[in-house]
């Protein structure tokens, strides 16, 4: 604690000194133009990553980043998005999974967790599509390659589930709301970006006008990017 | 969205390049020493307040930073405290408050809540708590100084809420665990220290052997900070 | 009563004992095709309006034909959902709704339902999605018109929803499951066909009329769908 | 899906063409008489066994045709209750079971669901009744026979707990409403039929107005009749 | 609190000291031979009432002696029940019911409770049937006597949700369990007895073996002894 | 039965007869002192424990006196506490646990107890605290003593959930109640005595301005009982 209690004295002699009439503003109100939900693990910074300041990012933080479908009574999430869209009219909303997750290799565990881990593996059911859509299609893989996989279907999946909130329905459907999911890779700062608007678009686009080519396919809506081998997968899109 | 890719790619080129051996070390696994409980708010960021570097922090997110007591099935929060405790073997807990909370004003609000905003209103059930301390021993205050005193009861009341997890309860037990309240003030930067742990020792070592020195009684135990000026209160341990 | 049991004999009399063998080999086992979810009202007949035998359906009806997402602790849907899949190995669901609903009439009439009707209230919470979209979306409705376009847009979400059950989302993801949505008009008969797996492209396809333009693509997203006219939506796809 | 299709396609070209009043009719409004709560098993067609047209009966179907006792949060058979009741006006509830039920014989195997079919095992967590009747009632019982004597056993519980219902008790108690348990057996199209009704009244007669004999106290309980041969049973009642 | 120690000390100078053997014994285990569930109210002494000494009443108390019916998750009732019948092996039931219950005319003002007594409301839930019952057949009665009619048919539906629980309905079954309603009068010291299993096997006999007359199935029903003036109702039973 | 009819009767010959107008006193309304909190244990007569009066305890019983931490939907115990602090503005809570529990022995065996008790297992779930504070804490112990210790600990873990709940911890706040830890031992008749209210108080003032004396000590903070040697602990409290 000294050490963090030194971090905070210093963010005011040197941070803060210097950014006194930022803060000052900052705390007549608050207005973040993003949602983004990620993991609790202590590896990620999102103001980091994406380089932002105090007041641009509403942040939920859980553990597996998990978005529970909507309906579970008085949760945190359901709070989070209801206020960030019915609040805050926010507009943007990001969903980051990260390499290395380990509420998603203790997923994968399944039902080992319930003895000793009884909240965790509770709160794991949520994430259950993952585990299925992994075991049931990805056989060949093992260790950190199944991990991997897990990892990028689980982020397509939550942003899945934020489609169940009334609230994200409604603006989704008004075309007030684009959702996007991103894996954030720790070792190479690679970040892969889906985006659910933009995919879903393209599929209908091409699967329309023209027999559309394979490579184009990979990427042809999030049900389709499943198919795809992973490397590429995002390629095109991946910021790296 | 254009800003936050644009941010990575910021990340990327500058932070990420220079420290790329501290990130290929981290993605070996995480180490944090603290558990870090605070609220979305935008115009919070753990990491910059505390001048923490990616791994240091593990982050529970929510509105209003809720500790919901144990026995809520299924919830989001006892998943992470029990992975900070049972897995991490974290032995630190903050939870983080911070003025003008939107979360803690809307509690006030009480049932009009319930109609437009019905997910958040249900979860700000959670922390009925602290509406009902202030609206009870604070009716001589209004507006502002009313909700610097329901966010300040508020923090308090979640570290208790916190000792109601087994995994918390048993290694507080032990002595093995500490838990800190802290409330940020975002236009002073400045920082207000509870700490729970500490003053539980300290109260039995003092009131044993020593005449404590009035600063020290101030923190002395959390019951104790109720009945202080809050203003005088946490002076001493503040970080201003 | 009397009406009912006159009409079980009837059944046995004459159906049943022209049918023996065919009653004697479906006791051995059920071996449906189709998992078909609709409404409890009385003038839905599944089998009647698929002209089907017993067998071929494997038929939940409640209130609205809701699809709860995924989550809720041991509810019907999700047991009923799971032993589909899981155990019958069904690959066809339909959710079925029908034109002038009374759950979705009530549902649009909101928290006045709270205290007369608290059971069904409490239930409708889970199709809270479809009040919101057409809330927001069809303010120039009234009436019968609102109320039609809420039942399309209700079955449509309700397949969204089902998207969100372990099981369904892993077959799904193989391509060995799909989900269609229908809405039954009492008054003619028809019934409009959505196809969630083909039609991402086909509903898609029909909503535009024209060669789209690259600013429209641009917001082009599987809720625009939801934007066109409801008559001629699924002209090609009703069978009428 | 063909098939279902075509279905569709002479529905209206045969039935729906030669009954359009009805239906135009029918689509006025709902005016069922009875509530008929039975299994999804894909062999039972309510419509056909009780020779029945479009509205006549409000149907629920869920695994089992179980009726959880009246408490838990938002569940749709309450919903159905309470609409059926309190809207509709209906004033006959028909729980009807059938042989070879899966969902009783899964019900038999108990926790060895919970892993592969966690939903389900869930879900029957409400039969419990039936299981605990069966296992400590029939233990000379093995396989069919156990599995026939739990399914009629089953049923008859299910009316005990649509007892639990507030708006079933209270038009109950004010004579308003009948409930019946039937048990139709597939391979002989038979139905066995119990009424709950004709039961306890005589019995509160008589015990008010006489004073009981020894005799009659030691054999007096309900649980009784569950004693008889389970053919002769309903032999009396049932319409075969 | 000096009188309630005061009163321990008095306990053990006298009765304990004079028991010394006989609670000696008692703490080698507890053979209790009824499970007595009845209201929190302070003016209700159930060893008092009973003459019973220690060890021979194993004791629910909650908020207006309810017993939810079975099915929700982790509550006090169901593991007491289980408890005692499982455990214990425990025969009889008593609930008891009581004049002047504040629990039950709070439930007659319904959701009037809602906003200040929030937990007080939701646990009245349970007790829905009763309020249903008592609004819909006792229009005629006010104030006191309305009251009253409510306490009797509360515990009358209070044994009927005991049916619910699986190891009562188990034991009911087998005829090894009674159950028995049981209203205090406070003012009287009289005890109004209901014995619910009398009832029941009588009317089943008759409903067997001879075919019903029609005007006995018009008046068929088991709420018609809640139609008896309810002094003379258990007069033969009361013991006064 | 029939002991427990003849103990009613013998109730109304003497003690009623001799104490009509008491009786008739209290039917006017309840104005109990004190929230007594025990368990379902035969074996404990709160009112003979403490030679109370009928009228004097408010008592909420059940296994192993627990309360479940706060934001559990509608359960008996938040209902219980609500009304006596609410309504009956009760000023004094004692949590009463026994030696030779069979809660806490059971709470001991852990999973071991879900096949068979079930609904005793998910109630247990609530006292967590308990079983990993011992676990953890008093490896060296085994059976009798493992069990006292869990006992002792669990009453005071139960006093801590009690200030989770909003009108516990408001009037705490305001030191308008007091709370208090017991164990009764059945075979002694001992019962020791935690005060949370006075030790908070204390501990606050004599670490202010006195050198506490050392039998204080002891009992100076619940917190602080936990560091001590069990034999010692309640010494100068206990009532013997």
């Amino acid at each position: 604690m000294r050490k963090l209690l030194k971090g905070v004295h210093q963010f005011q002699m040197n941070y803060f000194s210097s950014h006194r009439e930022f803060f000052e503003q900052l705390s007549q109100g608050q207005h973040p133009r993003i949602l983004f939900i990620t993991c609790c693990d202590s590896r990620i910074d999102p103001n980091l990553i994406t380089q932002t300041e105090p007041g641009e990012l509403f942040i939920i933080r859980n553990v597996g980043n998990i978005v529970p479908p909507f309906g579970v009574h008085a949760n945190a999430e359901a709070a989070a998005i209801e206020y960030a869209i019915d609040v805050l009219d926010i507009k943007e909303i990001v969903v980051c999974g990260h390499s290395h997750c380990g509420a998603i290799s203790g997923l994968l565990k399944g039902n080992r967790l319930s003895d000793h881990l009884p909240s965790v593996h509770a709160w794991l059911r949520y994430a259950e599509s993952t585990r299925r859509v992994v075991l049931e299609n990805y056989q060949e893989l093992k260790g950190e390659e199944l991990l991997s996989a897990a990892i990028e279907e689980h982020v397509l999946i939550q942003i899945e589930n934020l489609r169940t909130y009334p609230s994200v329905h409604a603006k989704l459907y008004g075309g007030q709301l684009n959702i996007h999911a991103w894996v954030y890779k720790i070792e190479t700062g690679g970040i892969i970006v889906y985006s659910a608007e933009r995919c879903n678009m393209r599929a209908e686009h091409e699967s329309r006008f023209t027999e559309p080519r394979l490579d184009e396919l990979e990427t042809d809506d999030d049900s389709d990017n499943h198919h795809l081998d992973r490397n590429s997968v995002s390629a095109p899109l991946a910021v790296e």
